[in-house]
């Protein structure tokens, strides 16, 4: 194998499949990047066995040369080395050629390393994936559902399905639900299809969503999506990102969601958040971050926290609209925030059916987007 | 004590005491900001015994008015929390009141802080600090010769002096040394002295200077230095910086210094720091960070480094001018690189008297700075 590359491109590439490569495995192989060059370009690949990522290089790009390949092969060479020395590389083009044994010199300018590399055909082969039931997702939109609902996923182990997203395909519409069963967020999406009667279930682990959604670029471009039994594969131009699924059956949500309300209020979404960022300063430590909210008729909205070794503190939030019964309800103002900052708009509704009872939080009248936060019993 | 503040003002002070802050103190107390209202402003009081930061607050400030005291006095806030809630505060303007038992009100627009406090009475007092013998630096030189000597001090208590930087006043001129007997790092530059014949021999402990540096603006004035026994005082406008000494004798590091030399190099700076830095990639494990470094007549110099498990690398770099005898030498990557990145100029001189002894690099045509390194045996 040899060939001269554009070093961002390269880069770039090496960038974005380190993501998917860990220094914890128990596979040694898969601690590199493999790199395969053929007459249309260079490929690497990253993988830890649950996330694999592949970037394309092709040799030219809008009739600009990129690579000039000299000789086709491949080779696997360590992540951590490899990746750092082409950041540090002095020059704009580097050349790559594997001598006798996997041995690999990288060259630009003065600077020559010469790498211990492994035979590629060792490194595990990638899930070959049919694509029949192909949809697609354009890259904002798809950015934005990762990060609408991941960040509500169990941390814990306790229940292995609950630290994955649940991805739900019907009548044309992708349903994200995640939930660590004290929250769970929601958000829906049309989808583009060949197929309208695609149907699809399945639990993607929130870690290869957060992976996924750091490599997607900022492009207006659809993502293709294709999703199998046990992989769920997203493509774009030049990235090959694949996942593992958790095997199980994600809990029924919907019945979680109540129907009715009892109180309701509308809110401006930012001051709402930054009242409770400061009520929560001295909730953090001995009262679990817990803060009490309430909606008194007539009064404004008041958050409050009180920790009798610090102090205790009052925000006064004024609300746009108020309908229903009075309240009295704790929450924790992590998830309330957390919710907060999922929801898109700069009003929201916050529907509340008692003090003990689960209440939603929704942009204003918009039904893609759905936060629902379990209250905690504090009297 | 009640005043109306302008929160901006507030938030800088308090950033800046808290430097001197530690959660982890033997004297409760001092995990709290001492607060102080006159009639002429605020003063806010950070310590961890070692370190002492006061920063004052005037009432007024080119006619545009501060603070607004209503009435005089003091308390002990918590820093953690205070520090925190003054920076999230919602309006332009904070007012602070202690009421009842040091319970102190925080209130800005409609966020209600009510913190339990306690008696600045019980805080410990700040050195009594006699200006007799009193010199100044520029602030920006001060920051450079801070950064220019710091990093080189010793990072382990087993010979705690060699923890501080030797600072001596001799002649009109502050000499700053710090070694931590594998490299030793000198800057010089003269001083603003009221009386000629000042003379100073103190070692400042390294996490000070460090602190120091942290809180020092980027203003034209020159910082007013006091140093007594045990202790060294840096006045700016607005702030008090204390630190207690190091007790001990610093070692005569003067004879360290090789007065003649056997090989002189010329290289530029930026260029042999990169490959120093490249050439390290694969020195970090296994080889203590450890690079060879090879001058031959009418050859360009090379610097290299070779982990059997990993790979070898090699760097040429084109010096300007080379003098003397041949040489092969092995020194820590790191070191070097820290001592190229506090020497200033474009182009440094490296003086060296054999692979065995400590070698010298310089800025050309400078010598207020010098930085030397012990070389690594390695055949």
């Amino acid at each position: 194998m040899q060939f001269i590359i554009q070093k961002d491109y390269l880069v770039r590439a090496v960038h974005d499949v380190m993501k998917a490569v860990s220094s914890r495995t128990t596979i040694p192989i898969l601690t590199g990047i493999k790199i395969v060059a053929t007459e249309d370009g260079v490929t690497l690949t990253g993988s830890d066995s649950d996330i694999s990522i592949e970037s394309y290089i092709p040799i030219e790009k809008k009739e600009k040369e990129i690579v000039e390949i000299q000789k086709t092969g491949s080779v696997v060479l360590q992540a951590k080395y490899f990746s750092e020395i082409v950041k540090k590389l002095p020059q704009d083009t580097v050349e790559i050629e594997v001598e006798n044994h996997f041995m690999t010199k990288i060259k630009s300018g003065k600077s020559v390393f010469n790498l211990n590399g492994l035979d590629a055909e060792e490194y595990p082969h990638l899930p070959q994936i049919e694509e029949q039931s192909m949809f697609k997702v354009p890259t904002d939109l798809l950015r934005n559902m990762i990060r609408q609902t991941v960040f509500a996923v169990s941390t814990s182990e306790t229940r292995p399905i609950l630290t994955g997203v649940n991805w739900k395909v019907e009548d044309g519409i992708l349903f994200c639900t995640a939930t660590d069963s004290h929250r769970l967020a929601m958000r829906k999406a049309a989808i583009e299809s060949g197929s309208s009667d695609l149907t699809a279930n399945v639990v993607i682990p929130g870690k290869s969503l957060t992976e996924l959604s750091k490599i997607l670029d900022d492009s207006d471009e659809s993502v293709e999506i294709v999703i199998t039994d046990y992989q769920i594969l997203f493509k774009t131009k030049h990235i090959l990102f694949f996942s593992r699924l958790l095997e199980g059956n994600y809990p029924d949500t919907s019945r979680l969601i109540p129907s009715e309300s009892k109180t309701d209020l509308q809110v401006n979404t930012k001051a709402f958040l930054q009242a409770i960022d400061r009520a929560s300063l001295l909730a953090r430590e001995g009262r679990n971050n817990v803060v009490k909210l309430t909606a008194f008729e007539g009064n404004p909205l008041a958050v409050s926290s009180n920790s009798p070794e610090i102090g205790k503190v009052v925000e006064e939030i004024q609300y746009e609209s108020m309908q229903g019964e009075e309240l009295k309800i704790s929450f924790s103002a992590k998830y309330m925030m957390d919710a907060l900052k999922a929801v898109e708009g700069s009003e929201i509704s916050i529907s509340f059916t008692g003090a003990m009872r689960p209440f939603l939080i929704r942009p204003i009248n918009d039904d893609s987007t759905l936060q629902l936060i379990l209250p905690v019993r504090t009297y």
